[in-house]
């Protein structure tokens, strides 16, 4: 059970909410649970079931696809008030793909469980209606990512990762190590270091273990 | 206006059909118009809005994504009965990314006016709904097609392609230039070019001038 400070961001932050019949709203309040993951913990329902549709309360998740061969590409990240129905996936039936869900900050996140979230996309058609629409915003979010990767060059996508990060970090300065910049750009480790090395070579960025720092960003952004 | 032949494939093909009252299904009918276009051309709008929602009545349309350095790649094709919403994407606010299509074959397209569709999105709530269904099967489609660019090995990829196509094409051939194969398979002509050539030094496939012949589906299926 959510407590009373959780609910108030439920009702607000769910678009379908005033929509709700009074017993659906006391059904969906009660279907939903709150948990907490921390930084790096990977997102996974207990049983064979998919997880439900979340919101983030605090922290950030980061949905992704992974290889056979254990190469990722970040589709998109969610932020507080932030909703996610590809882990309802289940009850969708027009998504026929799987993602994989990790907290890239320790995170609270509200669960709707899958069979009250089910029941109610049958009972309410604006329910329904907000899970499609939401999925598609995300249909949006995934086409940026995927033209990035395939039609960006590579020096191009870095910088922007780089002067998005160092803007939301406020210090310039990027906690990361090489390997979760691959993750984030959809690339490998090495090319990461490779490239960074080169832009650190240019004056555009300090390494030190662990982290980036943008030392340049008017150079940086002139690769765009 | 449609005749009556067309309305009937219309009216069989919507799932919303049922959900609109007389008006909506009359207004609908006359905002419909039935485009023939030749094999390769590309649909646009004539003004700078979209096209609106397609219906393909016959023949088969490609929707595809574009780089500035005019590499494509394609996203999913469209046959008979099934229709495209993503063409009317400035309609729906959710999709923020624009694909291009053309005609893969002759093919016959209803299109369902831009005014009229938005306006029917806003009275009727099974509009919207089918809608967005429409664009989350579609990024279904895409997620597909996106991992087998990211993921698969091509040797495999050009595999899946050409078993596919020889199947739908029934003899066996797949007619096809290179150029037209790479951009199904989102890789580039040469790439699509060394690959074939070695399948047919394996004794895979056969070529011929705008033309691959399957002479080996078992060892062809073998890579996947």
């Amino acid at each position: 059970m959510l407590n009373e400070i959780q609910l108030e961001f439920l009702r607000t932050r769910l678009d379908f909410w005033d929509r709700l019949s009074e017993p659906e709203k006391a059904d969906l309040s009660r279907a939903t649970v709150a948990t907490r993951f921390k930084k790096g913990v990977s997102l996974r329902s207990d049983d064979s079931e998919c997880l439900g549709a979340l919101l983030v309360h605090e922290g950030e998740l980061r949905v992704f696809i992974q290889a056979d061969d254990g190469r990722e590409v970040t589709l998109y990240r969610l932020g507080p008030g932030e909703m996610c129905v590809l882990s309802a996936s289940c009850v969708l039936n027009s998504i026929t793909f799987d993602v994989l869900i990790d907290a890239t900050r320790d995170s609270e996140v509200f669960r709707i469980q899958i069979a009250a979230f089910s029941d109610l996309m049958k009972r309410n058609v604006w329910v329904e209606n907000a899970a499609y629409k939401n999925a598609v915003e995300r249909f949006s979010d995934v086409m940026w990512a995927i033209e990035q990767i395939l039609f960006m060059r590579f020096d191009k996508r870095l910088a922007v990762f780089l002067l998005d990060e160092s803007l939301k970090s406020g210090s310039g300065e990027i906690r990361a190590t090489h390997d979760e910049i691959a993750r984030y750009v959809g690339s490998a480790r090495e090319v990461v270091s490779r490239m960074l090395k080169s832009f650190e070579a240019d004056g555009l960025v300090a390494l030190s273990r662990g982290a980036v720092r943008v030392l340049d960003r008017e150079r940086l952004k002139k690769l765009l």
